[in-house]
Order: structure tokens, then sequence, then C-alpha cells
């Protein structure tokens, strides 16, 4: 991509006086547009050192609201982020709806600093490239605009720039060994950045090149490309027929392939009280023992429960921690987003609360939230919940990958044992506070879940990431299968 | 406090038998009454080493319904936590409304650990001890629960449990040096303790000693305590009448003692655009140097606009960042708060947004939104906003007091001034964005805002955090004023 680049672009002063104050009025605009559209913009620079990316950046500060856009300087990673998958970092810096943030440096770091000098493998190197095209596409899919810059200079023009700076007392703490050593290592430096952006740049998220031996041109390209970008997505946007999603309809009879999982599971599966009793406190204390062995090994761990309302989802969480150091673990229960929650993309607030090495997060509902209720109540759309299930495997993926073990269960329980605890509930005074209007609406929609429930499974267990169903209709006989499953889990991952 | 405390209380295994897990079934109550009111909880475990403090927390873990609280362990604090107040990573951490926040080790560590091991002055001790009845007090007026335990054990008891956990390799990692050199110097820590106990047991905060030489006894005092303070806060809960507050009423003409502040504003004042342009550069220059030199001094910025609508604010911050390097500001855009913002203290959401060492926040309004708009539009009630002039002031001192500079800008116009921009606005196209309904409404109450303005500047202008009212008819001259004034302050800050 770089080699036919010609970084010797000029564009004249008085040519710049003349356009360059209209550019900056249309960006402000712009920046309205995307806020009043409701667009989340992503700003990449990258390029090579002395390339002027601080420059343009104080640029666009200088033409933006202020209250409208973040500059993220993306610095070697801190203690904190190291103990989280390495793109936790920018997830959490991910722009809400109408905001704007500018990466000086970005993920792609890792592929190019971490990359020439040696701080990452070959290996890791592929993963990370992988990491990066599902990030920037799970992104622009929920309708994140990113634009990237590469802002390019040839070796001598960067030489002479590194020269300048260090001969100022008040630059030259600019100047950092690495950057000379990029500029006598430019050819290799050159390969790697091409084979960078040829594998990232994608139809939906291209780079964009610019020729930066002259400011003023760099600056024209810069906002030229942002105004477009921004300007075309504003228009794709207002074009968009706005379909309110609807709720799922009533299955028909032959929507699923009989039996299917769920209708294969024996949910006549108990345990008496004597026998529960007894391996309840053994697994508790292997539980105990593991939680510590985690934590010297640092590893982290997910666990996921899902399950029909009144499966008995509390009182198995509650005989897991039972059994946990409560300094090690985190329940962290799932309710409707918050609006902060529904500016940013669905995943994440679950990326933010994930464990760092060697604690355990306990997730009360999920992710999976995206393919269950809003898939059946209509609150996101077809192609949204369809392209979850690829998004939810990949996410897990990369948490499988940083070493994070991720245990997912299903509670299964069948209508009418449903109906009974639904019964129980309500007329005992210390229970009813836990059964709600929404549980008998829920109850109402069994069938559509059921499809939902069924597709979830099919699609989301993976290698890396299997869910185990749990017969539930015996609350003792669940409890004993989850926390054994918990505990063979853990073990596998510290032996 | 710990002269006549007899640790060596116990309690027979039957009567414990018989007693305690009714105790556990009325603490899961009290969590969900809690809840159910609304109260936040903050439950404190400080003492000796070895005292059981990990045995009693688990023992709570096992009762409480872990979707509802979070155990938060105390360890040395990390890079982030060292550059902001020692306060910040606990006032990060205050539970929301409902929520149980336990302390696993606490603020009290710095007063107690810190300073016995010399890591902090005496000086930063007593200033210590201040921050802490401070925080506690602010927090247990807006309705947060506080309770504070001490686990207590003598000297020979400690010796014997570090003496049995070093001797397991299962617990000999429990057990440091610190530890150890704790129980040789028993009599040094006792007086520590005690003075420290002493000085913050308040009325409204008190400690609870609990005599911990049996477990059995430990945990019943431990419950029972939680149990009658919860009830006791829920009883008082419902008692109180919930008297709406109410929105300000006009105020007498004599309620303010005229010429006000405001009154002797010279709002004449004005700058022809030659003499602006020239000393706009000027600043911007000096400002880009005097950031990038609070960066090496690792100074923390805060800079605070507030204004009547209108007043200029977006302009002058505008002037403001365009002098400075984005990377190392943010600017905080304060609006009406989030639904989780609402469910903490109304500091939380800026404690949050605090500038780490180096950098600035610049906040387009702030917290004086609790004595402005929340007490003119009647969002608090009187008692809470009379309290935040004092909270305010403690909260900007614990910021001067870490070496953060404070500086407060209120722009100020008048009413015919307002009403030409008004009108300005909505007859160009380019700005009718910026002007809405409640703009008007707003103007509708001036006289109350002057009221609750000058209220404010007379109550929260302090030598460590000083008010500077912009004349700001003129925006030309207001811009350079507000930059001159940031200009000085970090140059004062630097030199």
């Amino acid at each position: 991509m770089l080699e036919l680049v010609d970084p010797c672009q000029k564009v004249k002063k008085q040519e710049y006086k003349n356009v360059f104050p209209t550019l900056e009025q249309k960006l402000a605009a712009c920046q309205r547009a995307a806020r009043a559209a409701g667009i989340p913009v992503i700003i990449v620079f990258e390029g090579w050192h002395a390339a002027g990316k601080g420059m343009v950046i104080n640029s666009l500060a200088q033409v933006l609201d202020p209250r409208g856009f973040r500059v993220h300087l993306t610095l070697p990673r801190n203690e904190e982020e190291k103990r989280h998958p390495w793109m936790w970092r920018f997830w959490n810096r991910i722009p809400g709806a109408g905001e704007i943030a500018i990466f000086d440096h970005s993920w792609y770091q890792r592929v190019l600093d971490d990359f020439a000098e040696g701080r990452i493998s070959k290996k890791e190197f592929r993963q990370a490239i992988a990491d990066i095209l599902e990030f920037e596409r799970q992104l622009a899919d929920a309708g994140t605009l990113i634009v990237k810059f590469w802002l390019h200079i040839d070796p001598r023009v960067q030489k002479k720039r590194l020269k300048a700076l260090a001969s100022s007392p008040a630059t030259r703490w600019k100047v950092s060994p690495e950057q000379w050593k990029q500029n006598k290592k430019y050819k290799k430096w050159f390969n790697l950045a091409n084979q960078v952006l040829e594998a990232t740049s994608t139809f939906q998220n291209p780079w964009q090149i610019v020729e930066a031996h002259q400011a003023r041109f760099t600056r024209l390209k810069v906002f030229r490309t942002l105004i477009s970008k921004i300007e075309q997505e504003a228009q794709r946007r207002s074009k968009q027929l706005a379909e309110p999603p609807s709720p799922m309809p009533e299955p028909r009879e032959d929507e699923l392939l009989r039996p299917t999982i769920l209708d294969r599971v024996d949910l006549t599966q108990s345990l008496e009280r004597g026998q529960y009793e007894k391996e309840l406190r053994g697994l508790q204390k292997a539980l105990y023992e593991l939680e510590h062995r985690c934590h010297l090994a640092q590893v982290p761990v997910v666990i996921v429960f899902e399950g029909w309302d009144a499966a008995g989802k509390g009182g198995v969480i509650k005989r897991l921690t039972r059994g946990l150091d409560p300094r090690g673990y985190e329940v962290v229960p799932i309710g409707p987003p918050t609006a902060e929650e529904k500016a940013h993309h669905y995943l994440w607030r679950f990326w933010r609360r994930l464990p760092k090495t060697g604690h355990i997060t306990i997730f009360d509902r999920s992710w999976y939230g995206r393919v269950l209720v809003e898939r059946v109540e209509g609150f996101c759309r077809e192609e949204e919940w369809q392209r979850a299930f690829r998004e939810i495997n990949e996410f897990e993926k990369q948490l499988a990958d940083f070493g994070t073990v991720v245990i997912k269960f299903w509670l299964h329980i069948d209508p009418d044992e449903q109906l009974r605890r639904f019964q129980a509930r309500q007329s005992d005074p210390n229970k009813q506070w836990k059964i709600t209007e929404e549980d008998w609406r829920n109850r109402s929609k069994w069938r559509q879940y059921e499809v939902a429930v069924t597709q979830m499974l099919e699609r989301t267990s993976t290698t890396y990431a299997p869910w185990t169903v749990v017969e539930a209709n015996c609350k003792l006989f669940a409890r004993i299968k989850a926390l054994r499953t918990v505990k063979e889990r853990l073990e596998a991952a510290v032996s």
C-alpha cells in the first residue's frame, strides 16, 4: 500500500488560505451532524515518528467542540491493563453515540511497535491482527464510523525532523531512542507497516494514507477525508429506513427439528437431601482451594448463568459463592441497560466488567440477553441478533486466548415445574418479592424462548467456551451439577 | 476505647446453634429491606492481624444475596491511585442506593499501617484523620449507613494464631513479616489504634469493638450489630416525612444586601479586536508551555466554568483548549445526572472524573449545580444544598492538599445582554441549535439565580480555590481575562 505513495505532495500557501477556513467550518458542522445522528466516531492516527500526528490532532482540537471529543494517547500498558485481555483498554475507550474518540496511536501499537521491538511473538502478531479485524468490524457493524490515518514520510525527512527536534532544548524530550531506531531501520519498519496496513485495510474500514511532508497538505487531506466520511455516514443513516424491530412471532411447529437439545434433557434426574448435603460440603471445600490456586496461577475466570425464570440461578450462585473467598470473586447482575450503556456497543458493558487475572466474575444473566430477551421482545433488529452469535463467539474466544476460563450454564426446567414454582412463590410471603408481572409475561412466550435458547446453544457452544445444560427440575441436583462443573473446569485450568 | 475491652468473651456452642440461624435469616431480610429503602450500606472491617476479618466476611458472604454486595480488599495503592488524592479510590467504590460495600481494610489503612510503618508523616496523619471524618460525615449525611468494626484480640492469642498459620503449608502465605512485627510491637500498635478509634468514633459513625477471641462470639456480635443498625436506619427512613423539595420562590427585594458581589462587577469593560488577537496569541503560546511544565512537575489542574446561559462559557473553553496539547487535557460537560449517578452521593461523579497528576480537567458546569440549578429548581432539599457549601469546600480542600490547582470562573453578564444574545442565536440558522426552551425558563428565574449565585460566591471562594468573576458582556474581554487567570495560576504553581 505504501510503495507508490509519494509523500512530497504540497499545496500552495494562498490556495490553503482560501480553502482551509471553509473546511474548519464544515468539520465543526460535521461534528454537530454526527451528534444529532448519534454516530460514534473513532479517528485513529498512526504513522512514522515525527510525521506530524500531534500537529494534526492539535488542528482538529482547535476546530471541534471540546465537549464532544476526547484524545486518547496510547502508552505502554499499565499494571491493570496487563491483567486483562489486550483489547480491554480500547473497549473501555470506545465513544458513545454522537461522541468522537481520537486515538494518538491505538491498538495498532501492538502489531507495529510491540512486534518490531520483539515484545510479542509471530503467533501473537497473527492473533492480534485477527483481534483487530474483529474489533473494528464489530464496531462498524453497530454503526461506529472508524477513520484510520497513516501519516507517511520518507526516511530522509524523518531524519531531518528528528534532528531538528533534538537540537532544541524545548523539544528534545520528544525524541526517544526508539524513534532514532525506527529511522535507522526504516526499510524493515516500512515492510512491517505495509504488511499491517494491507492486512487491516478492509472494505468497511480502509486506511487513509496521508502524504505528510508538508503540514498544510497533511491538514487539508485529513480534514477533507473526515468531512466526506462523516457526511456520507450521516447521509447513509438519514436514508436508512428506520424500521422499528418487532417482537418474535410465535414460532411454527416445524421451526425446530425435534428432538432439540432441550427436548433431550433428562429432567427426571434428582438427588436426595442427604447425598446433596454431603456432596455440597465436599465441593465447596474443593472450590475454596481451587479459587486460591487460580489466584496464585493468575487465571481469570468468567462464569455465566442463564436459564428460565425461576430455574434457580440465584440458588446456585449462592451455593457457589458460599464455597469461595469473597475477596476473590464478584457477582454482576445484568438488568436492562442504562442510558449510557445503550449509547455504546452492546458488548461494552461486559468488557468493562471482566475479571482481572486471578479473579472470578459471575454474571447473573449476560451478553446472551442479545439473542434471548432482546431477540424475543424485539429490542434489537434481526440483523443485530443474527450478527451477535458470531460476535459473542469472537468475544469469548478473545477471553479464552488470554487464558480466561469461560464457564456457561443454561438452567433448564419444564413449563409445569416453572408454574409450580411461580405459584409457590406467590403463596409464600417471604418469596413474593421474587415474582413479578414480567415473569408471567415471559412465561407466555415460552415457545419463542425455546427457539431462541435452542439456537443460542447450538451456535455459541464452542470448544473454548462450551455450554453446560443443567437439569434443574430438582434444585439439589442442579446445584451439585453446576458446582461440580465449575470444580472440574478450574481443576483442568490449574493442573 | 480499647483499654477496658475483654477480648475473651465467649458463647456456648448450643446457645450459638439455637440463635445463629435466626440471625442469618434476619440479616438476609435486612439486605432486602435496605435495597427496598434504597439505603447504601458500608461495612468496614479493621482490627489486629489474625483477628478473624476474613472469617467474618466469609460468614456475611454466605448469607447475603451475592447480587447485592461487593467485597473490597484494600491493598497498597497502585500507580493510578497514587496519581489521585488518596481518598479517590474509596470514593470510586462507594455503594449506590440499596447496595452493600464490605471493606476488608479501608481508608483506615493510611492512619494505621501507613503511619505505623512510617510511610506518612505526623502532619499527613492529622490531615488524613480530618479527611476521614469529612468523608464519613458527607456520606452519612446523604443517607449512607456506615458500620465500622474493630476486631480485637490480645497479643498472646495473636501470637498463637500467627504461629498456627505459619506452621501449615496451606496457610503460610497468609503470614507476612508485617504481621509478626505488629505482634512484637503490640503495645505501640495498641496506642495508635486507640488514638485512631477515639478520633474517628463519632456520634454519627461510631466504631463497634468486637471481642474476637472466639469465632462464634465474633460472628454473633457482628451479625447482631448489623441487623440492629440496618433495622434502625430502615425504620428512621420510613418515619421520615418524605416532603418533596420545592423550587425556590421569587426572592424578596431585601433578600440580598446591595450592592452584591455581582452588582459591583463592572460590565462596561471591553477590549477591541486588534488588541484581543494579539493578547490571545501570546496567552495561548504561554499556556502551551505551561501545560508542558505542569506535566513535567506532575501538577493536576481542575478548571471550572460556571455562568449565566449564553455568557460565553463554550467560547472561552474553545480559546483555552486551542492553546493546549489535546493529549494533556479533557473537557467534561456536566448535564443532568444519569440514573446511576443519582443512586450515588452527588459528589461521586466528580470524584470519578478528577485529573491524574500532570493532567488538566476542564468542567463545563460542575458540582456547583447543587447550589445553583438544583437549589433553584427544587431538585434537592434545603438541608442538602445548605450542607453542600461546606461539602464543596471540603472537596476542593482535599484537591488542593493533594497539590491540585483549582481554578473557578463565574462568567457574568446582565439580563439585557443575555436577551440580545438569545435573540441573535434565534435569528442565526447556524446558532439556533444553541438555544432551547430551558434557556428561556432559566431566564425567567434570573432573580432566584442572582441570590443563589451571590451566596455561592460568598461561601465557596476560598484561599485554596478562589472564584474569579469574569466581566463577560464583552466576549473578547472575558476570554482574555479567563485565559490570563489560568496562565497566572499555572505559573504560580510551577514556579
